[in-house]
């Protein structure tokens, strides 16, 4: 069972970035409003779990212009969906014989 | 989605959490070495976590005598139980489709 644990991720604990993850994983990207939208979470909260994803290159951030309006998009990056796979796997591991 | 996420315990996110529920579901009680060795984690780290628990009548806790020895057990109280499964069907609607 020690095994299973470690290989739970810490960085996909918190329920917001399981939603966030498994939102990007099937689908190829989402902009901000969408994500909000899906999970019915705050901006601060969603900006600030997104930043933390950012930060361990685990979901990728892309700024352009649609029309004249900004627009921020998001997708898992490949490391990402490799990492959330592994965090899936340990947790039916774990979970799977209850 | 969002009732997906909403569906999600905060007190189950922590992955020693999630393994000590997962060990008491299955098992109807457990000793504080048990546990420990089983999810490979220090004393602190799992105290903190089982009174957490206890804190929120997930599990409960069973001091007696083993012989002259104190013995420390744990199990999951039915509300725990109840919740905890709850939890499970709430990750599995969320990460089922991925």
């Amino acid at each position: 069972m020690k095994a299973i644990i470690e290989g739970l991720n810490k960085n996909f604990e918190n329920r917001i970035r399981l939603g966030i993850m498994s939102a990007l994983m099937v689908n190829e990207k989402l902009d901000f409003n969408a994500l909000k939208e899906l999970l019915g979470v705050t901006d601060g909260n969603l900006a600030s779990h997104l930043k933390a994803l950012e930060k361990y290159q685990l979901v990728v951030v892309n700024k352009q212009f649609v029309g004249r309006k900004p627009n921020t998009s998001y997708a898992a990056t490949d490391y990402g969906r490799v990492s959330f796979k592994k965090h899936l796997n340990a947790l039916e591991d774990l979970l799977g014989g209850i």
